[in-house]
């Protein structure tokens, strides 16, 4: 495994102190479950921090197990010699607070009750996950975080940490991301979580003791999510009006094999993910929402922030495209804040985030590597 | 009721000649059901056949009754004195087969079991509509279409009448359509259907007997459609972030104005419409491949067409853009057929097509009286 930081172990941080959430339910203790990879230096001030959008998690890099078949979610990203380079950087990848991968969540016992928290379990927001996430920074011994790497839902995460902990923060990579949701986004979100919420093994949300999983709901709900990760382009390029077996069924079964894939990358999904974790994603999405957060506009909100930005955006995105993008650099150069800005050619939408190209690649490496 | 229709009321078409469909299955007769506005004169020459959309029906214009709440669904643009003037045009507005409203479809009586057709209700396309709507127009004696006149899936029928049928039409306005779908619009159509297909109360197709109709599944792909329907801008500008109640719930509640609407949209498009109809309506559109049925390129199949065409798509139509609209007009160019294209500048998406304005009212006005 050249150029990977190789097999990789998943670690607990068990928080005992309580954390106050935006809904104002209190976790008397809650757990997160990360990664590392690379050293702290002697001055703890290499650290990069890359929190996870949607379903994503804290398996960044490398493989638990030689014989595993995927890497990490951003493995082409994170390494040694990689653009977030683990030979010179300490980086730390951590599961959300009611995410699907171990962290406190829905799944998890809820310490008052001794019961799984199921539906219980409360909404969790981007300012909540960020407040989780300083704790475990503070007890890996960090001083002071050189980058806040994130993309999509985890350039939320990373305009928020640069909100609310000013000093924590050195810099932030802001990827395909965006200031709030539109109501376009919303409404695929909405239409997802109805999936979800009318499953009828979803039980309101209860679902834990019983034999069936609401995986028809998670399904769709992927099958969605997908069409919008992928750009028109993409998807004619990819799949066109390719048929699966060149002739029409004039029947319902898989027929086109742009069904096929949605139909897999929905069957696969429903299988490994946990429905209220989906819902509560979604929330957290919906819910980025600093100026009414802050009753401020962005441009006067972000003021505090003392870390530079570089911000990226994906031509071809239009789930958060570039204009999205611009709207968070436009709020920073009001203030003066050193920002960079690239908009990338690129044809994959808004999975290019995820994807390895020169052109990006290179402009993530440069960029963290002008000053150390 | 001034440039109304007036009161109007539907019509029935028994055709006792047997149908050969596209997917190989006979309908040994079938019923449409339709209205007509205006009149047809002596020549039998100013007919204009309006077919439908998705879930559009017979009902173009006018009201049943008096006390009505609304009125057809095209009634801005037919009537007397209207773009499609029924002081001198005939106009006809059909139900497709296997349509959601009175003609032979899958809620229909099977003649040969003496059983609702339910799910063994065939697959129909958009040839075996046109095959249909002719036998129609023969009984209504005319001897040559005036003009067809459809938009999205309506305007592919109309396409498809002036190949198959090139010396009875006389014009096309072909509106907010596509010569094909691309693999994104499959993919959308995909997701509704499972939606309804994994509905529990579906019952592959069989639910008439039951109490319970797929509601879910129907409610689901009726959100799904309507965000496609709708342009970026004017969700934002009509619904942007608005909360229902100026603050966040912390639970699956409706929050957002925008999923108040969908929600409500879907609610009422579950308790009205069939769910094999729509299933079927799907596919006529993914089955729409004239280069695939015919295998020719467009340019070489379009050299049959004896119509003049005119070719309208709006701006920010992202379901059927402008690029596609410009698909047909390159085609029909190619064979040098006298085409108009126009492009409006509309913020409404693909919705536009139902919506009234001066200058798409005016286009299809001119367009439609320059010669009789």
């Amino acid at each position: 495994m050249i150029n990977s930081v190789g097999i990789v172990k998943a670690k607990k941080f068990n928080c005992n102190e309580k954390l106050v959430l935006s809904c104002g339910d209190v976790l008397s203790s809650f757990t997160l479950i990360y990664e590392t990879y690379g050293s702290l230096n002697a001055k703890k001030n290499n650290a990069i921090l890359i929190p996870h959008a949607l379903s994503g998690n804290h398996h960044v890099a490398g493989k638990y197990k030689k014989e595993d078949k995927h890497s990490g979610w951003w493995d082409n990203m994170v390494g040694p010699n990689k653009p977030i380079d683990t030979n010179k950087f300490y980086v730390i990848g951590v599961n959300n607070l009611g995410g699907n991968d171990g962290s406190t969540s829905s799944k998890s016992i809820n310490p008052k009750t001794k019961k799984v928290w199921g539906s219980s379990f409360p909404i969790v927001t981007v300012k909540d996950w960020v407040a989780s996430q300083k704790k475990l920074t503070e007890h890996l011994g960090i001083d002071k975080l050189f980058a806040i790497v994130g993309g999509s839902l985890g350039g939320m995460q990373a305009i928020q940490w640069s909100l609310d902990f000013p000093d924590y923060v050195n810099k932030v990579i802001c990827i395909a991301s965006a200031p709030n949701l539109t109501a376009q986004n919303i409404a695929f979100n909405e239409v997802a979580r109805q999936a979800i919420l009318k499953d009828e093994n979803f039980s309101k949300g209860n679902f834990y003791n019983h034999n069936k999983k609401p995986k028809n709901g998670l399904r769709l709900a992927r099958m969605l999510g997908h069409i919008t990760y992928l750009s028109n382009d993409t998807m004619d390029k990819k799949f066109g009006r390719k048929l699966v077996n060149n002739k029409f069924n004039y029947d319902f079964s898989t027929n086109y094999e742009i069904e096929s894939y949605l139909n897999y990358q929905g069957d696969k999904f429903a299988e490994s993910f946990d429905a209220n974790t989906y819902l509560r994603m979604t929330k957290a999405l919906d819910y980025f929402d600093l100026e009414k957060n802050y009753k401020k506009k962005l441009s006067s909100l972000f003021k505090k922030i003392k870390a530079d930005y570089l911000v990226v955006s994906f031509s071809s995105d239009w789930r958060f495209p570039p204009s999205r993008s611009k709207e968070i650099v436009k709020a920073l150069l009001d203030n003066n804040i050193n920002v960079s800005y690239a908009e990338i050619e690129a044809e994959t939408g808004h999975d290019a985030f995820l994807l390895a190209s020169n052109h990006y690649h290179n402009l993530i490496s440069n960029y963290l590597n002008q000053k150390i």
